[in-house]
C-alpha cells in the first residue's frame, strides 16, 4: 500500500466547505485516494474524512498546520492529521480470558491491523508467556478494592511512558475509575458483552439467558466517566436459542467479541471514526 | 402437504418419558414426521413437539385425550394437540401504519401462512378499504384516554364473538390494559420496534437515534400485563449508521418488523412456541 | 423532505474532480445534503454522487447543461441529473407469483418507495383485480413459444407509451429475448432467487437443495442480453439446514427476494446506481 | 461438563425407530440431555444424534455393540458410538497463512474446542515456532509438481502414525490427490474461501471481484476426489461493496474462513454431522 495521509475535519455545515477544503488540496497536488462526508441534519454539524496519497502533495506533512490555518478560521474547522505509516502504539489491558488479546495479537503480527503493540497489561499473570513469545512487554498490575486508585495510576504510568496513543480494554474485567476515563478522552476503547443499551453492568450473557432474547451482542465503545455509556463505534449480534445455556452464549459470543472489537480498534486507528457529543460518525 | 397432528408436551424432566410417548405413539401406528426435544437443565423441565401424519394413526383425534391420559398422570404431562387442516382464527389489530396488516394479508391469501384472519380491528378507519378488498370484516373501534375500558371491552368482544383463537397486535399503537392481556394469556401476539429489552416504550426509534446504536431490531413476543416485557418469540436486526435519521431507521426496521411478526406468529399457529415461565422454547 | 437535485458523474480519475465541481456548485449556492466519491484503482474511473438542496441553487434545473458543459469537457464527464420530485415511472412485469408486485405495490402506495406504478403486465390474468384495486392499469399479455417476439414487442409498446422509465421483473418467469434486453440497458431490473453466479437459469431452490448449500440467497441485478450475468445490484441470503424442502427454501426465499428487489430498485430510483462495464457502484 | 455418550444412527425411515432406541436407553437408565432427529422425505432415511449422561447407564460403552445389535439388525441401523471425554486426535494443514491455524490452536487450548491437536503439517517452515510454542510436533513437508504423490504419502503417514482421526486443511493452498482424499472419507475438512458452489478452484476473491457481487462467502466441507464439490457442512457470508479491492476481500474473508471453519469442525468432532450421499445432517 502507498504511503497516505488521513485528513479528519468537522465544522458547522454551510455552503462551500468541501469546495475550499478540495480546493486547496487540488491546489498543492493532493490526489485523493477515499473521501466520506457527512452533513448532520440534527446537529447541523458537518464532518469529513479524506486520505491522499502522500507522495502526490508539494508540501511536508509538518506544514499542514500553518497552511490550513486560513480554512480552519474561517470554516470553524477542527481537524486531525496523521500518516498511515506511522502506526498508533496500542497498550492492551487484558484479565485472564484471551479471545480479544489473542486475536489482535494475530492481526498485529500479519500486519492485518496497522498498529504498533507496545505493551500488555493484566491484573493476572497467566498469559505472560504467551505475550513474550510475540516480544512485547507485559506488566502485571493486580488489582484489588484495597489497593484503591494505585493500581491504575500505575496503568496510566505505563500507557504515557509507552506512548501509547490508545488503550483496549480487551475484556479487561476491571472498571476503570474516573480519573483515567477522563484523563484520555477518545482514546480509551472498551469491548463489552452485549448489545448495548441492553445489559449493561456485569455477567450480561447471564442477564440475556435470564431474559429469552433470541439474539446476543457486543459493543465495541469508547470508555467515558458514565459505565457502559460511552459513545458508540461498532457492534453485532448471533442468534441463540432456548438450548444455549450462559455458558454457550459465552461461547459464542467470544466470536462477536472479538470481530466486534478488531473492527471497532481498526476504524479508531484509521482515522474513520469522529466522536460528536456521546455519538460517533464511522466512516467504515 | 398431508395433514398432520401437532402433539406438544411439557413435564419435569425425568428418564424414559420420549420412549413412553413414542412407544405410545408408534403403538397406534403413528409416523412421525418432526419430532424435536429440550431438556432445561436450568429448570428441570422437558419440552417435546412432535409432528405425525393423520392417517397413519389408528384412532380418531377425539380419542386422544382419553388414550394419552394414563401417561399424563404418570409423568405430569401438560400437552396440546392441534390438526394442521384447521387454521386458528387469528385477529388482527392494527393502528394507521399497514406495512404488517398488508405482509400478513399477502401471507394469508397466498396460503403461505395457515391462519384464518377473522377479523381486523382498527383505532382509525383509514384501512377498511384495503382489508374489505380482501374480504375479511373491518372493525373500527375508536379509542381515545376518556374511554377508559369501554374500547377494549368492545375488542374482547369482536375477539370472542369471532371465536378467535390468537390476537396480533400488528403495529396497534395503543397499550392495551391489563384486564386484557390477562384474559388471554399466551394468545395474544405484538411486535415491538426495537431489540428488546432496550427502547421499551414509546418511540424507539428516536431511542435508538439518540443512543447512537448501530443496529436496530425488532422483537416479536407475548403480550403481559408488564409492558414491553412478555416472552420473547423472535428478535432480528438490520444494520444502520450514523447517517440513518429516525425515520430512516423506521423505514428501515418496517422491513424487519414485518419478517419477524410473520415469523412469531407461523411459529406460534404451527405450535412451535412453549412458554415456560417468562421464557419460550420455540422448535423452530 | 425537501425536494433535492441528485448529480451522478463518472470520468478518468485525476486530481482537481472534485474540487472542480463543488467548486461549481458552491458558487452557485449549491447547499450539499448528501456526498459520495468513489476512485477505482482497478479501472482508473472515478464516479462520484451529490444531493443537493433544490432551492439552494441560483439556476433552474434546465440550465444545468448549458452550464456544466465547460467542465464536462475539461474532466470528460459522463453526468446525470434528476429531481427527487418527480417520481420515476415504472413498468412492473410479473407471473403468478405476486409476493414481489405486492410488496412493490405496498411501498408506492405509502410513499415509501419514491416511484410512479403506471403499468403492471402479466402473462396470467389472475392479478388483474387486485393490481386494478390501487388504480393502476394492468396488461394480460399471454406468452407461448410459437408467439415468438410479437408478446416481447407488446411489451416494449406498453413500456414506451406508458412512458416508462424503468422495468422491473418481479418473479416474471419469462426470459426476456435479447433484442428487449438490448433496447432498453440499464433500465430493466430483474430478481434473481439465488445468490448468483451459482444456480443460473431455472429452478435454482431445486438446485440448492441438490447441492446441499447452507444458505440461499436472491440477487438484483440489470438484465444484459446473457441470461442471470447483468450488472449485480444488491444480494443477500439467509440461511437453510437439511431439514428444509426446496418448498420451503422457496418460501423462506421470497422475503429474500421481496427485500433485495425494494432495495435495488430504491437505489436505481435514487440514482445511487453507477454502471460500469459488467458491474456496479452503489452509493448506499 | 459432564460426560456424555453420543450416538448417531441412521436408517430407512419407518414407524417405530425413535420409540425402539429410546426404549432401548431407558431400559438401561439412559438420560438423555439432547436429541435430534430428522426423517428426510426425499430419500426415505432417518438420521438421530443422541447425547446420555454416561454415568447414567448401566452397561459399560464397550458392551454397547453386543447390547445394540438386535436393533441394529432390525431397523438396518448405521451407527456410531463416542465419549465426550476422549477428544478427536486432529492433524492440521497450513500453508503461509495461519489465521485459521491460529484460530484453532487458540480454541484447542482454552479447551473450547474439544479435539486433540497432534500435528501440523506444512508446506513452508514458516509456522514452526509458533506451533512449537504450543508444544504441538510441526512436519514441514515440502510440496512441488515434480515429487508427485511422495508428499502425499509422507502425509498420510503423519496422518496414520499420529493416530489421526480428523484432517482439517486450514488453508492448505494444495489439492489432495484422489488417492488421499478416498483413503479418509468424511475425515477430511477443508474451508475453501468462496461461497460454493460459486467460484470453485483457485483465487476465488479475484473472481468474486471480477462478477461484481455483493457478498463474499466461505465454505466448510468434506473433501471428496473431485474439486471443492464434497459434502457442505457450514457457510456464511459477509457483505462488501464496490470499494473492496480483491485484497480487502481477503481480509474480510479471513474472519468468515475462521468462523465458518471452526463451527464446522465442532460439529464433526461432536458427531453432529451425518454424510448421506453428497450431503450432510447437521443437527447444530
Amino acid at each position: 500500500m502507498a504511503d497516505t495521509l488521513v485528513l479528519t475535519m468537522s465544522c458547522p455545515d454551510r455552503v462551500g466547505i468541501v469546495a475550499a477544503v478540495t480546493g486547496f488540496l487540488a491546489g498543492h497536488g493532493g490526489w485523493i485516494t477515499e473521501a466520506n462526508y457527512h452533513a448532520d441534519a440534527g446537529s447541523g454539524w458537518f464532518f469529513m474524512r479524506q486520505a491522499i496519497l502522500a507522495e502526490s502533495l508539494d508540501f511536508p506533512v509538518a506544514d499542514f498546520p500553518r497552511l490550513i490555518e486560513p480554512l480552519a478560521r474561517q470554516f470553524g474547522l477542527s481537524w486531525t492529521i496523521s500518516e498511515s505509516r506511522i502506526r498508533k502504539r496500542t497498550v492492551i489491558l487484558v484479565s485472564r480470558q484471551d479471545h480479544c488479546l489473542s486475536d489482535l495479537l494475530h492481526r498485529w503480527r500479519t500486519g492485518e491491523l496497522n498498529i504498533e503493540i507496545v505493551a500488555v497489561v493484566s491484573n493476572h499473570p497467566d498469559l505472560e508467556s504467551f505475550v513474550a513469545w510475540h516480544g512485547v512487554p507485559f506488566h502485571y498490575v493486580p488489582v484489588a478494592p484495597e489497593m484503591g486508585r494505585a493500581p491504575f495510576e500505575e496503568i496510566a504510568r505505563i500507557f504515557s511512558e509507552a506512548r501509547g496513543e490508545v488503550m483496549v480494554l480487551a475484556r479487561y474485567m476491571r472498571i476503570l475509575p474516573p480519573f483515567l476515563c477522563e484523563r484520555f478522552p477518545g482514546r480509551i476503547i472498551n469491548i463489552h458483552h452485549s448489545f448495548l443499551p441492553s445489559f449493561v453492568g456485569s455477567r450480561p450473557y447471564h442477564q440475556a439467558y435470564e431474559r429469552g432474547v433470541k439474539l446476543i451482542g457486543a459493543t465495541c465503545h469508547y470508555v467515558s466517566a458514565e459505565l457502559d455509556a460511552g459513545p458508540i463505534i461498532d457492534q453485532d449480534v448471533i442468534r441463540v436459542d432456548h438450548g444455549d445455556s450462559p455458558e454457550e452464549m459465552a461461547r459464542l459470543g467470544r466470536d462477536i467479541e472479538k470481530m466486534v472489537l478488531a473492527r471497532g480498534l481498526r476504524y479508531h486507528v484509521e482515522d474513520r471514526v469522529l466522536i460528536h457529543e456521546n455519538k460517533t460518525v464511522v466512516f467504515a
